[in-house]
């Protein structure tokens, strides 16, 4: 049966994994809590356990060093604090460095005050200013603490993959400590942790297949950790309190071992999201796909239809069957113009559509858009630029 | 089928229900994000709303008032903060006061510096100090802020119900705050927030059939609310950043539909609990079971065997097929006596056996637990007693 509808927004969230949701569903029936010493509580553990070596398997990490959340928002919110531990000694970060592109839950700055947040900007392409980044580390007051710097490794509106090597050797080479939001560059570009990469990753469930609320973070070595977010129980070794959402965490770990299988398959992907800026381009010569210079993930596509706000456009898509975004999820219900475009330097775009595709995504899903950007650009104030 | 393992240990994580089993595989296969503004995003958000009603419903409270959290302990870390707000506006918690039997996730002080926790002591059958705590209260210094008190409304380990009513009017009468961790009283005794009961309730899913990594803040009004600990997105109304659990809010909404619908029935479930202790008493006369003189959750038992360690007996009912605790469960892979029973006064104990069962437990469970616990009795230093 043809889908109906198209879901064409994943980086807001992946539809569920078939490997994903059997996880799930068979740790839902581990009735016992993975800190019980009983049978019961130990076949729990067990699934923790197994999903935290998927998990440290999709970024080449070891398992020791994966500590589990309730997603990426907590992983950012628990390591862009000022306080963090060596061993069982305090050790300080001076200040944050966050890339104005980055996803609002690095931005914000996290437990930092706002007066110890620098902003790095990024180019006409989205990728982040390596001089002016080398520039504020070599300006870093070592003595106020360590330099903490956060950003996206691939952005999530425009899907534009950073440097990250380049990143690595900058922050390391001025003895910083760098948080890689890994959250949609999981499982569309390798990323591995016994290389240069980075520090601290975040990671999310449901941007690669896996259910929504679940996270974590994943260190290069666990001698330096931020102080608990979370306290109560001594869960996660003591980084993270609670009760361990075991149903989502054995899904989080199926969705890694998708999503690592999946990179030798990222070549379809992205051809087909190339299929769906054709169509674009064919039915809105003047659209403006941004980030197209730089190394872009597979799966995404952020484009302005000129004449068009965005926010009309996205409604249009969504009564003729087609789900995307303008901008990201978690700011769409707000009324503005997109930060990372702002950002990039387009201050006149009135927002833009964000096309996220997954191995899933085929071409009765392309017609579907193709069929319903038909209709929306020949409406376009102006009259239909396309003809 | 006989079952062949009986699973007595719902205190620390209870079996998930049907109906919340069935809400959250539905849950599964709402692909979007509930922040999405597209047909699919409104669909999450439906679920979460839904959600919303059924926990509000629970105890009384206002939908607008539940706050969703990825557990009771992630709940009382927010809670627990000296900073809070009235509306936009920064209010002040002075300093905490807790209870000596409260779960470590209250007793720990979530974020407040170890000087501003006082901990308010309970008498031999676990009930807290009303007196104590009045004193504690008339004592407190206004102009440090508000007195924050949190104590849990039954206890994890023995069942003691406090007196709920007292502990809010002491609290109300010393214009204080009261947080009550209702995570084992939720289902098994009912709450009702419209009536003078706390200004903030603390709940977890998975210990009342739900399931694990998901819980919820309700508060009598949202008025005042502290200073969000998970910060990100603006979710939850700007109190908790994150996409959220969908699937699992499903599951605890679920769960608190059926543990508000269970309550009716909750005399099945002491009756039960009842003939437990009638057969450890004839097993071994000698047995302690701890608040047995004050009101007490139907579905809890705890207790000990003198001469044989709580430890030791936990692995025999484990090998022997039943599934029990010595203490609670996040802290059981620890070694040491119960802080519960310390903060009764029971220094001597050297930990207690807890059996703690739901609407599922039967017949055949507390067969199960006779036959174990006659072999484990006859093996007691000094020879059987109960002979």
């Amino acid at each position: 049966m043809a889908a109906v509808r198209a879901y064409l927004d994943y980086n807001a969230s992946a539809p569920l994994l078939a490997a994903a949701r059997e996880a799930v569903v068979a740790a839902l029936d581990v009735a016992a809590n993975p800190s019980s010493v009983h049978g019961e509580g130990r076949a729990a553990r067990r699934v923790i356990e197994d999903a935290r070596r998927q998990v440290a398997a999709l970024v080449n990490a070891q398992p020791q060093h994966v500590v589990f959340t309730s997603g990426a928002t907590e992983a950012a919110t628990t390591l862009l604090v000022p306080d963090w531990q060596m061993g069982k000694a305090p050790l300080r970060m001076g200040r944050l460095y966050v890339s104005t592109a980055d996803h609002p839950c690095l931005l914000g700055g996290g437990r930092f005050p706002a007066d110890q947040v620098v902003r790095i900007g990024v180019d006409r392409d989205g990728l982040l200013d390596l001089d002016e980044l080398a520039v504020a580390l070599a300006a870093h007051d070592k003595g106020a603490g360590l330099a903490l710097v956060a950003v996206h490794a691939a952005n999530n509106e425009t899907g534009v993959v950073q440097p990250l090597e380049e990143i690595a050797s900058v922050v390391k080479a001025a003895g910083g400590v760098l948080v890689l939001d890994a959250v949609q560059a999981a499982g569309r570009i390798p990323l591995d942790m016994s290389k240069p990469c980075a520090d601290y990753l975040i990671l999310s469930a449901h941007k690669m297949g896996g259910p929504k609320g679940v996270g974590a973070i994943v260190a290069a070595a666990d001698l330096m950790m931020p102080r608990p977010l979370v306290t109560g129980g001594g869960q996660e070794k003591g980084h993270r309190g609670g009760t361990e959402n075991l149903a989502g965490i054995a899904g989080l770990g199926a969705a890694a071992a998708a999503a690592l299988e999946g990179l030798a398959s990222i070549a379809g992907v992205r051809a087909l999201r190339d299929r769906f800026e054709a169509v674009v381009l064919e039915l809105v010569p003047d659209a403006l796909i941004f980030g197209r210079a730089a190394p872009r993930l597979a799966n995404t596509s952020f484009f302005a239809i000129p004449g068009l706000k965005a926010e009309t456009a996205q409604i249009a898509f969504d009564l003729a069957g087609v789900a995307l975004s303008a901008g990201s999820a978690c700011s769409s219900g707000k009324v503005g113009a997109s930060h990372v475009l702002t950002a990039m330097g387009f201050d006149e775009i009135q927002g833009a559509l964000r096309v996220s595709i997954g191995q899933a995504t085929d071409t009765h899903d392309l017609e579907l858009f193709r069929s319903a950007l038909a209709g929306i650009a020949s409406r376009r104030s102006g009259g239909s630029r396309a003809a």
